[in-house]
């Protein structure tokens, strides 16, 4: 790699070109961030960031996320000219507009070189902290030889003030991630203006006071930047670089400036940036001796790379860690047992106790299943005998005590399923899934298997009352694009409904779990029925009037009904309905077929909003559940005062049907 | 006040007894933080805390919030100890049951001495911030005779190791607000064990980063307590003050683990409790020598008010400034000149400039309204002439930066309307409505009127990509009880929205608008008919097959399917739905008379996911809208890439037709 200042000062100014021309050819794009970071990004790039062009997947990369991703100009720049296959010089040509793989944000799902989707502040930088759990983790259990690499980020003043940035760091601190390396763009400027409108907090003792090594730098100096990355590479904490930026570097009139932050410079301008740095090349061209030297970047990565392939194949265990990469799972020798177990002995259990009886068998089964709850384990039942705490000392544990932090819990999933080799699963309240919501929907976005344990997930939970109790949170995780809700009603559908969660590997999940016992619904295992979304549990034996339609605890609940209006005479059929995504997605012979019929009254009983149950009912039918907040008292008298009983149901729908 | 340690261990004791007999009663709660932070409650109660038990709403008063949600039984039994009318002791006794206000958490709507809902940690500390804040604000304005209060919050290791505590701390350091005081439970347990299994950070540290004072005491030394106070009165800033304490404090057997967080005692160890604290009085009743010293502490306050009362009448203002703790809009001399000429002129403007033209007006007329962005400023729209900044150098300003914060805003916006005299506004993207939402949920919970401007609130911001762009949110805030959520079409809508937000002064409102510019579609500001949540926008002039029925952006885009249905002599309503909740509390005759009819096809057009449109179409309707994540590329490319467009829609309403 070359070290001559001249040289690198030359590939950093071809970052900065690319990312003024392109956001000046879109109008619209960040260029500010991308110009004042070009030259820590360009030292990370040729002589420190592990990675090889050729092979984006190669598991023992260096992992590199720009947290702050409005500057994606930065890495479509640094991965074209680093000599990967995408994006091309027509991608960012056509940067922002329909079609090209450079969106306005870096997407996971379109560039290979994308790590992570940023954008949403702040949780670039806590999916690094899940990366790099990943990454001592799978070194612990697959050896240096096999697992040996950095993670890199690169983070604006958004990501370090937004209050995920706490829990990220308090935990990489905690976990003593000494192989995580955060180069923040100290650019003191924020969209509204200076940083001194907002904040007066010294960062470095912030970070300090978490654990961190906090190091500084001039983010314009060749030799300082290199100084400082070393002392953090040196040091056996996870650490922050603050890199001293001038926002825009190289827009005479409007660096250092919020101007330069999120539009176009402007034809005047941006001649001016190439007057002053003396580049000469027009728009999205990049001179041979340049353009070589950025290939440079990439060949030494190359080389890497093949050293890590010999060492490897020699170290053994290499065909485990290839399908651990892949995301593949093991066969379940002891999971059909389990389920037939579980439909002969018809427990009456908490799904959440059913989830912890599933997990025992399949965290033993499935020993990339790394688990963990943001401080209720006992609650959400998300620890099992195989699944020892991790801790900074035993990196090989596959429990994470992730502490009061939701959200940072939830980002550091998405990072770890990210990362590859390990499959999360983390616990809470499904209240708080509200909190931890930014990241289980960028999970979505980004297509992770991350699975969400949600505990307490209703009225059902009793007296901790309204502020406990989710009543919206069902619907409103639905409405999530790519996510799937789960809310199985008893042992054996929580256990089809982990089995659903593992072998959907390119999406979250989401397990809806009670506190309260319910009876077992289901008596048969032969198939697993939750995997069609929605199935007939009990059909009508008089002649059908009513279908009802329930998920999770309220299942039961249907059943009892049936049982009222069959002994009036009223035919009902009960649908069991776990996923409403998965139902959504059977041919429509299968859904037709399962839900309607003429002069047939559909009910839906849910403990929770009715919003949006229409879509299954219609405007005629009956939407049993809970549309304002709850109430503080034991679970029964709730379901009571909320007329979740089968008293207070079945006189509705005698009425509905004349 | 007494300062007799042995008089003041009895009192502290009275708080232990009541909390774990209360808990057991229930057989639910959480004794081990009320036993725990009883000594340090009880010197605040007893020498600092300012308040009348006479007058839970006397403007003057200290806030006091108990972030530590769980612990509710000690603010049950402070209030009830010191004089209030509630709870009483049979509230208390029937604590967690239906029907007392007692609830699991406390909650603001159920017990007047409570001054906010908490229980989702950390977001009571961060409501006390927006408290602190609307007091010197108000300071500022109506001067220390009036106005002259501190801020008291107990906190627990939740509350600071949620990532809202980050934000909050950040801005209330960064506006030095010295009269607020935190009094951390530092008893280094958690749910899950000891902070050491998830925390290693340096809290004192972090605060001294963020700008705040740091004390520390022996939590169960009175003396120490005092001093550690006393220490935090006298500085400047605001202050944090590690209170190190034994959970449980005065159960032998338990005290110091975890096993008394949340959970009863049980009967054995409370006898313990009993013998080991001296306690000899029956469960739920305090010996009179211990009630009347508690009672004392009322009348300390009682007097503290009458002063008051005498200064605040002479001072002048009184008026003002009790119509302003009331709540009470002015006279909006200007406003119905303004709706009149928007009316007039039509113009063509994105809603978010809309709001701005509106706030403009209405900022002059209410000076009540505090406004503010995360950092959004140029981009919400929410800045006018007469919202000057707010500084640590100047309180009076009306505009506060609330930095890269959302959720730290909407919390803090909570506390502010809590804390009444003004009227909070807050501005950021709609798909960042995720970040704040679990403040946007307790604003709803809790009744006060928080107003949300969500601007960038559909695909028509256009380039930044599916990050940034909303696509379930509509969905999942209109399922939130409580909250109207309002999408207005043009101009005129917009003004009629901010209207209706302002005039619902007991539950929160949030208004989506739009980045792109938008046609102007009602020209008659005679009433303001936003109010009915839905109303006839255009009827059809040929014979009526289909109802269109659409909010914001789209109701132009149902004016221009509506004239090409009837360019076909199909005739179409326009239905323009700005609110669905408000038109949900209309009377069933407005509702069914405006939106059915035999044999009518009802058709919604909406840049969002359908989740829930199935309440007004039907099941044999037609759902126009985006149900997967968006892309980058300029505004009108999206809207045809997802057939936002008259030349997509009308096909299938023709097909819909047969």
């Amino acid at each position: 790699m070359t070290q001559d200042p001249v040289r690198l000062a030359a590939m950093a100014n071809a970052v900065r070109a690319l990312s003024m021309d392109a956001v000046q050819a879109a109008n619209s794009g960040h260029p500010g961030m991308p110009m004042g970071m070009a030259d820590v990004a360009t030292v990370l790039w040729s002589d420190y960031l592990k990675f090889d062009p050729a092979d984006p997947a190669w598991p023992d990369r260096d992992r590199f996320v720009l947290s702050a991703g409005h500057g994606s100009m930065l890495i479509y720049a640094l991965l074209h000219l680093s000599g990967y296959a995408q994006p091309t010089m027509d991608d960012i040509r056509n940067f922002r507009q329909l079609g090209s793989v450079c969106a306005g944000h870096p997407e996971n799902f379109l560039v290979p070189g994308v790590e992570a989707t940023t954008g949403p502040l702040g949780q670039g930088l806590a999916m690094a902290v899940g990366m790099a759990v990943a990454e001592r983790h799978l070194n612990a259990q697959f050896g240096d030889d096999l697992v040996d690499h950095r993670t890199w980020v690169i983070a604006g003043d958004g990501c370090l003030m937004e209050g995920v940035n706490h829990e990220a760091i308090g935990l990489a601190g905690h976990l003593k991630l000494g192989r995580m390396i955060v180069l923040w763009d100290d650019n003191r400027i924020t969209i509204d203006g200076s940083t001194d409108l907002s904040t007066s907090e010294d960062v470095a003792a912030r970070y300090a006071a978490a654990g961190w090594h906090v190091a500084a730098c001039n983010g314009h100096d060749v030799a300082a930047i290199r100084s400082a990355i070393d002392e953090a590479v040196a040091d056996h904490r996870p650490s922050l670089i603050a890199c001293r930026t001038v926002i825009g570097k190289g827009a005479p009139n409007l660096q250092g400036t919020s101007k330069t932050h999120g539009s176009p410079l402007g034809a005047a301008e941006i001649a001016l940036v190439r007057e002053t740095l003396g580049w000469t090349a027009p728009a999205f061209e990049i001179p041979e001796n340049v353009a070589a030297d950025w290939r440079a970047t990439g060949t030494r990565g190359g080389e890497a790379h093949a050293t890590w392939h010999a060492r490897s194949q020699a170290a053994g265990k290499g065909a485990e860690f290839a399908a651990r990469m892949r995301g593949e799972l093991p066969q379940l020798a002891d999971w059909a047992g389990y389920k037939a177990q579980v439909a002969a002995e018809r427990p009456k259990m908490a799904t959440r106790k059913a989830s912890e009886a599933a997990l025992s068998v399949l965290t033993q089964a499935v020993p990339a299943l790394v688990g963990g709850s943001a401080d209720l384990t006992g609650s959400n039942n998300t620890k099992t005998p195989s699944t020892t705490s991790m801790s900074a000392d035993d990196y090989a544990g596959r429990y994470v005590n992730y502490g009061i932090r939701e959200f940072g819990m939830a980002a550091a999933m998405n990072g770890m399923a990210l990362h590859g080799g390990v499959i999360p699963y983390g616990g809470t309240f499904l209240v708080f899934s509200d909190y931890s919501r930014p990241a289980i929907r960028l999970g979505a976005l980004q297509q992770v298997r991350a699975i969400h344990v949600m505990t307490h997930d209703s009225i059902g939970l009793g007296e901790d009352g309204p502020t406990h109790q989710p009543v919206e949170h069902l619907a409103s995780l639905r409405v999530i694009p790519d996510l799937l809700v789960m809310r199985p009603a008893d042992t054996l559908e929580t256990a089809e409904c982990w089995e659903l969660a593992l072998q959907n590997a390119d999406r979250p999940s989401l397990l809806a779990l009670t506190r309260q016992n319910l009876p077992a619904v289901r008596f048969d295992a032969a198939e697993n029925l939750c995997a069609k979304g929605a199935y007939l549990l009990k059909p009508a034996t008089a002649d059908r009037r009513v279908q009802l339609i329930a998920t999770g605890s309220e299942v039961a609940l249907a059943l009892e009904v049936q049982a009222a209006l069959e002994g009036d005479g009223i035919g009902a059929d009960v649908i069991s309905m776990p996923c409403a995504e998965l139902f959504m997605e059977q041919p429509a012979a299968y859904r037709t077929g399962l839900i309607g019929g003429d002069g047939v009254l559909r009910v839906s009983i849910e403990a929770g909003a009715t919003f949006g149950w229409e879509r299954f009912t219609g405007l005629d039918g009956l939407n049993i559940g809970i549309d304002r907040f709850g109430a503080s008292a034991p679970a029964e008298e709730l379901f009571a005062r909320f007329g979740l009983t089968a008293e207070a149901i079945v006189p509705q729908i005698m009425a509905k049907l004349g």
